[in-house]
């Protein structure tokens, strides 16, 4: 099941609207934000462990690992092996996700100042080329390199398919890709998505995803004529609201409600919206 | 200098355009996401160590402490705290807030669930009289309270100006209110913020805070007619990423810049801005 | 490969020695620093992660967990789901390893207090019946039960095979223990070793142990007559450091030498060792 | 008060043993765990930040800082800082502390390769001239350098003391030292202990460590003749879990009895000690 799917299809989405293609209301979903903090930011913390684990074995303390893209697939990936003791380098093209990636202790670097030394290269950046041949032919023996980021082209893999490059299969998902002098990378997943490939989805992020999706699609069904145009929308603040706390009891979290005097001051209502739209 | 004055103007900016009552355009600097992810999030994390400690000596290890509010603020309280050993439970009116305070690893629960047991109570909400007499009543001896969150309305200290409570000064901003009982509760800046009354504020916060305030400024000075009207606006995303990009040489980062086959891809301009407005 | 046998046979050397029926000079290995570090601290740091993703794909985040121990192995795992965002309760028997967990910032309490309410209990003791059928009983439904600590006898796994219960085997290594009300504990390798049984060991680990093994052999095979008699000894601080040292290389890592002034002032020799046989 | 004075005179001890000019029995009550971890590791976890923000107002997110020494001090300083977001290098003589620093995910350096690019430079190694004059013309403009090691050795002021270089004292336990090219060093605390200058050290990790000389005294005091000889002893385990025992209430702890079974089964007294002398 391709939970991620709508990660793929939402810069279309924006591309069809601009170019006038767009022939129905169609929401983002991908950008509210339980969406983005549970299936990226969360999930993506525990599954590039796992994702590794899985297909690799590798003790984490004591790597060092480039981490290209600093989003929330990136944040989450970068906390997870910080705290499992790897020493992290960041990359990113954003001045502010930068900026977070040294507020949280990152060294914020240019791939190829770090490619010869680190033990991993995961790439999470939803771009393509973030890794190319000549990032590959710099790295050291049994460099592990993975995608957390996005479709297959984050990785330059055809690159890797040259007459001198010996390719082998060590287990599923997992190739040993050969150079002439007997250099070994490990490349996971063909440099498609790791997390898909090969760690599982927590049933309860998968709850989140589809609770926001069925919401989206209800909401569109049950629109008034007019409210959403042949545009593309996000989720309203409210339904995000109620999707977060449909999940709540999970763990036994106990909601505070404002009294009439709070709500008053705030100029709330007790029942939310509580955030602005643009609040994240 | 009151550096987060605006924390206090903002939702009235958005008061006096709903009341039609904004005779000027304005720019929401708060919600910018240099200032609230630097003034609010990264300085937070620090001034919470440093104000309890200067006032009050507190070991932080091994102590119970419950933070009001899990925005920007109490994010940046929490994740010191729990990092410098203490056990954190948070409180929340926002059901989205309020599950990532669980997937952070902190139990959500009501005030009065933890109020007898905790040593700490810190406040960060923006609201009013969340801390009240009756869970001022309940703590136990020696208990500290203070406010991270904003102006001095989110403990109400007037309750505590009763004849039967007696106040002793035992420093600069420390006040212990005792009870007839001899229980002894230590308030700290009487309720007003922490941050601004016992710690001190990193220039580099600073600079970016202004730095953010300058830009919004001249946007609006050098904007052509019509661009903005009486209403409230937030920070062009450009400009967002234009402060950050001044900071990174503080930490000798080094972005790293699109390929014009990248650029194309993504369907971004080479120099940002890099995400839409609505990012975060 | 039973990396960890000695932890079985180590307390038996002791009570042989004490009973004077030790015919031969022993080597305690499992107590060197690099072996207690390493393969008990680090390794178990993320093995157990490893273990309960591959066994139940639990989500980490926001989950309530309870670790019966907080020796080595203890610490590894409590760190591990800190970090990962869970909430965890520690129990313990001894006061100084009870206040670090205090400090850590992990609540102390007693199995009973709050075995009503945790999603996963770990025991990581080496002793006996720590988990027992009336802690199982009063579990809530989908507990996850499971061993880090030694051999099979810390969870009373014999107590559950009684008629009213059903026991059906979900996977290998993860076992539904069915209650008559319908309730289901998840049991993970029958209450064996979580780490040996469901996880792999990197081989970094395994190299320090099995070189911390040969040495303590080579010496006992090399040592003069009368070095050591029929007793139980720990490793000598110089070769648990030349275990270290062998190992830097692969983090590549670069010691700092003692000058001659400085080995002078410490009263130490240049080339170890560095501490005294007690320092941990 | 100097709560640590026994650092500097412990080893002084061992000397006088081995000379054979201790004339009476001596308790090394450095030694003893709850010293160890509570005065040296979770409290300089404390007043390494507190004696930074107090003297400097620095942040300490993105700052690069290197830490020299890795014992109980240094993880303390290290861990502090690399949760506030800073990027933490570690030097290390002794291999086992070295692998350690790698597996917590420092890197670990010569103090060279790092001295041009540092924010912070902390020594916390109990040996002499860690920093010396070479190290101080390295750094750059606005370094801080200060000592949590051990009496005033570690960083070479002497050599500061020179026609060309200006002390200007910007405020108590502050100095510039300004090169003649401008560049200014921030000293702290003239290179004497910062956490003994300029922080405060928490009642409750006073009240371990007096509590620890009390009992030593004590237990010299009423031994019956011949239990100790003119010779340096460590605190019995039992006397270092009373220490402990003593100060779980604080955190309002539940300790778990040993029942009489697993008692008999670990070969244990129910009452302790628990650990055997060299546990730590």
């Amino acid at each position: 099941m391709n939970f991620r799917a709508e990660l793929v299809i939402e810069p279309q989405l924006y591309q069809l609207s601009k170019a006038g293609k767009l022939c129905v209301p169609a929401m983002n979903v991908n950008d509210s934000v339980t969406k983005q903090k549970f299936d990226n930011l969360y999930c993506c913390r525990e599954s590039i462990l796992d994702g590794l684990k899985r297909t690799t074995d590798v003790m984490f303390g004591g790597k060092q690992v480039v981490v290209c893209g600093y989003g929330e697939v990136g944040k989450g990936c970068c906390a997870a092996l910080k705290a499992m003791g790897s020493i992290v380098y960041v990359t990113e093209i954003d001045p502010i996700c930068a900026l977070q990636a040294c507020m949280d202790g990152f060294r914020l670097v240019k791939l190829t100042e770090v490619i010869r030394q680190v033990d991993i290269v995961i790439t999470c950046t939803g771009n393509k080329n973030v890794v190319v041949r000549e990032n590959l032919d710099r790295m050291k023996n049994g460099c592990i390199v993975c995608n957390m980021g996005h479709s297959n082209t984050e990785i330059d893999v055809a690159s890797l398919r040259t007459p001198e490059l010996t390719w082998e299969r060590v287990r599923s998902q997992v190739d040993h890709v050969i150079w002439p002098d007997g250099k070994r990378i490990v490349l996971l997943a063909e440099g498609r998505l790791l997390n898909l490939s090969c760690s599982t989805v927590p049933t309860f992020v998968l709850s989140i995803t589809a609770t926001t999706q069925a919401l989206a699609l209800i909401e569109l069904y049950n629109a008034p004529e007019g409210r959403y145009k042949q545009d593309v929308y996000l989720l309203p603040k409210k339904m995000d609201e109620y999707v977060a706390s449909l999940h709540l009891p999970t763990f036994d979290a106990h909601l505070t409600e404002l009294s009439d005097e709070q709500a008053k001051y705030l100029g709330l209502n007790k029942n939310g919206p509580f955030k602005p739209n643009y609040y994240r």
